[in-house]
């Protein structure tokens, strides 16, 4: 849909995209157009890829950049963050559903035993930004802008310190039952745990990283499961 | 102060670290007790360190175990998260302050097309993210359990597709007046829009991986400036 | 049930709201008394209505008049928002729903030029504008004191300029499955993109407006769909 | 800067916005540039107005259509929204600032009087959306994009009921000491206020209307006072 | 300022409040008035105490009764909880303030012997209990309606298990530089670590009890220090 | 299972917590061990509790100390804090839940009487309070770290003057349709009710306190109903 809108916004060749660049594209964007609908919505009832380089009909969220340049009083809609909607989820059928990520603190051998050896009696770092992150999911939907607010039925947060690369690993894994996925929960938990490890160390050093922050697996939904390759 | 108290936690040989473990420790301690102490917070009144293997009197937030072996009845105090506090910053100076942070994206080649390509024109992905971005920086103390609630002079977050890695870079600023560094604002800031990129993308491919969250450089404060070698 | 008890608060003529006063508020009190316990809630078991100028039994948050003149010891309750409760939806049943908004935002001249330039190549406030809105049909129950807290499964929010009285319109629409409507979500969704809009704008004029903020049309839950006359 | 940087995107006559629409723009762009730059930022280094349909360097958040369209390879930057940043008001002064604003809920009769009864024995409405602008002034800055986070040294909010026009006026005061302006949050306050109310009337009729959410008056900034002309 | 309003509320004796009871009530108002406008705020510019019993003028926030029983036409204004602002503290000097309060869980021997246990090895529900203290203090503002949002200087939150009564106690600090105290956020820290003990703890006994949650001592501020006496 | 794994935490007599003490705790921990696993989740695969002072094998969030104190190289896992999750409640049954909890505020009798007087006339303290406590609950899974963010049915919450005392009692009520009980969301509503009255009496006295937060009776979920024994 909003490749094809693309196509509409340029209608005439050697205008801001030129057909050069639009034909380069264009190849690209055959074989993901179809996949660019299911990420960002269906496409409009009239098909505009159809009309790419001819007469164009201002739709709504459309640059109708013609009349524009014309007269200006026929401008509308929501512009360039038109199709910026949550996702709407209400015909979906409600299901369990999981999802595990992960991510990695570097945090070099000097802050690492300084949190192992604080860890072993206290778990100040760990403890700390374990609790974070369950908080942190319980807030995904306030952070991210088109994600869903849901009742989780479950967050769990666990890190672990790793002596070969003086680096914390952080899984995280949330749960729900419901119409849409938890990807992000699980990811914002492990992000937010994350975060936290850094904040409690970053005095000790500025060269902390997180790094790899990615999904681990998921399951329920009508995509169904997946897992990541290893 | 946490190490010292280390020592005092095992006042004798072959308890639960043994001696060994923590000569092994202690070597790396030494060097690093000063600084723990300017993460965590001052070392007690009196040194524990110096008694490790002998008498031990019960601290706040100590594990007094031998008492509590014998007894039970004197154990006290917060445990094993006691040092964790919010550090006192009421005697520091006022200062202006940035941070700038910064993290990568990786949609690999057939995201980063579709972000392109909806990109030019209308911008969702990365308009999104930015917003989120700024949103985010704000609701750091609320996210970050030990961080301090501050209002904020500025915020900036800025978005780069990289053709060469198929990435998006984001970069994110953020400027206090105050007695506090803004570091965590300004870490936070990039990971709440790294996260919205990978939200609005996931339907796309789930193996995209945000990395390299990191401090590029800071200025004020007590400790001044400071920036990352290249 | 609290116009009923406003007579058990005035039981004797001549009192603080003369018996004048109380009959003119009857007449509309009788026609309205219904509709009434729809909005507040249902009337107490005994019919206080009845006793008004009569014998009074202090019930639950009613401000027992007459027994605090007396003695003052056995004032009891809640007192003047003593009514003030989250309607009870445990017994309701459960249901799609959902609730369209609009209101417009008076630009003027100046600042809509403005707009319109600044949108046709970056959408800035129009967009901006768009996201906040979303974002805050999701803050709805923590903003609206007696307002369920709910998952939505749908927000949807546009932005269209008006050439014609140099205006924005914004038109929300929120959905939800369950036991109450989301007619808040929908008017703070456009109020929260209005106030984002002027927000963007202000520093251009101060005589922006936001306007009309009102309800379109709502479907589902047990009062049956609706939609604004025209 | 905005402005000037349309010209810079349609660097070539007869491109998507064509010479005849821009030469419109150009004229209301001539004498809106210099407040553009208050409201959004100062201009870029290098003047791009004057490059309009000539060379054009690519510039930060600016879309470098023509390299797109020749190689896509160039393509970077923010995008869209780029420009929508928190304003810096690191180099402001600290001053005393006050803002008040205004709305007006439009009840209709049989509302009004529902209310008008409710309130003198309760206050029920009244006293509850009270109490939500109060608080809602509170997260204006976590509802508002780019409103910078601070702290308030004063609110307050009052609503009336008109019998004229069957309406509750609302009024809000912010005030705070420090580099930014209140208006947000004198504005937030009254609208969150009026939104209560139409949640705690909803039930007795859906035409009540939100209407003429305006600033009254601002005191403090280097912009000075300000009230609305009567 | 109240108490002033509450003798113009009941002009004529034998009216809603009898002249008994406001006579009762006299005596206590006339030691208590003053401080009552330390409380709630100034009192009005023409002293309505004066008139009580006789002409009364309507004034905002008052209930003007006699004309609302007359015509109902002029009665306006905010109702019921009119006084409820914020306090202006704008004209207030900024200084540094502490505030520190406590309160008890009482566990039962059951409960805290699991959490004694579970303590010495892994403090979790003290260690959570700690951290959700610290966060509440942030949230403070958010949570008490007519609070202040400030930015904190530091926030303590300590944890100490009493064998004796099989209790918790809490000892919560925080601190500010500002023209407002801060016992409301060391109160909130101390109650909302004490409810997330009792939420750790519920499975485990529903007789769980917290109590004594008072004020310790307070610093800074024009009413100067103060601590409980002992 | 935590309990068996402070068994197996002290693998050899004479270590950290001795036997003595270990033995003093065993006798207690027979019997409470099968409540402590519904309270913080199922007991490990191998029973650790049987390797109390003999081999011991690390698991997963245990403090493998033995190994520790050799190299330092296996140490892993989450540390302190390692339990502490939100329970997962996906295989449970969704029921209908109640929850009642209260308070008591101790005023003593000079504030008693200021807001006996301020409430009969306008309601404030009790009034704000009562709302404070309904917005709260709302809040309460934001509040709590380990618990579940639901949507509540109803929440109600009452305040009543204690001429005897001199107190405000307090009483919450929470409601919903789920998979978890609502103890802490009715918990929550009057601690910030609470906390509220604090906040508007305590300039008038700082000798208030707050007690007797506790549950008063709870229904539905799988331990069914319950309430106070009189």
């Amino acid at each position: 849909m909003f490749l094809r809108r693309i196509f509409g916004a340029f209608p005439q060749p050697k205008r801001m995209f030129s057909s050069n660049g639009s034909n380069v594209l264009a190849s690209a964007i055959a074989e993901l157009n179809k996949e660019m609908e299911t990420v960002f919505g269906e496409a409009p009832p009239s098909s505009l890829a159809s009309s790419a380089g001819s007469d164009f009909v201002a739709k709504e969220s459309q640059l109708s950049s013609e009349k524009i340049g014309d007269t200006a009083s026929s401008l509308t809609h929501t512009g360039s963050m038109g199709e910026s909607q949550m996702v709407d989820v209400s015909p979906k059928e409600s299901s369990n559903r999981t999802a595990t990520a992960s991510c990695k603190v570097m945090l070099g051998k000097k802050v690492f035993d300084l949190v192992l050896a604080n860890q072993m009696a206290k778990g100040d770092v760990l403890g700390v930004a374990k609790i974070a992150g369950i908080c942190g999911a319980k807030q995904t939907s306030s952070l991210i802008p088109l994600c869903h607010n849901i009742s989780l039925s479950h967050v769990r947060v666990d890190l672990t310190l790793n002596q070969e690369d003086f680096s914390v690993t952080i899984e995280g894994e949330a749960a729900s039952t419901g119409k849409t996925g938890v990807e992000m929960e699980a990811m914002t938990a492990v992000t937010i745990a994350g975060l936290t490890v850094y904040d409690m160390c970053k005095a000790a050093s500025k060269d902390i990283m997180i790094t790899d922050v990615r999904l681990q697996c998921k399951t329920g939904g009508k995509s169904g499961d997946w897992s990541v390759e290893v």
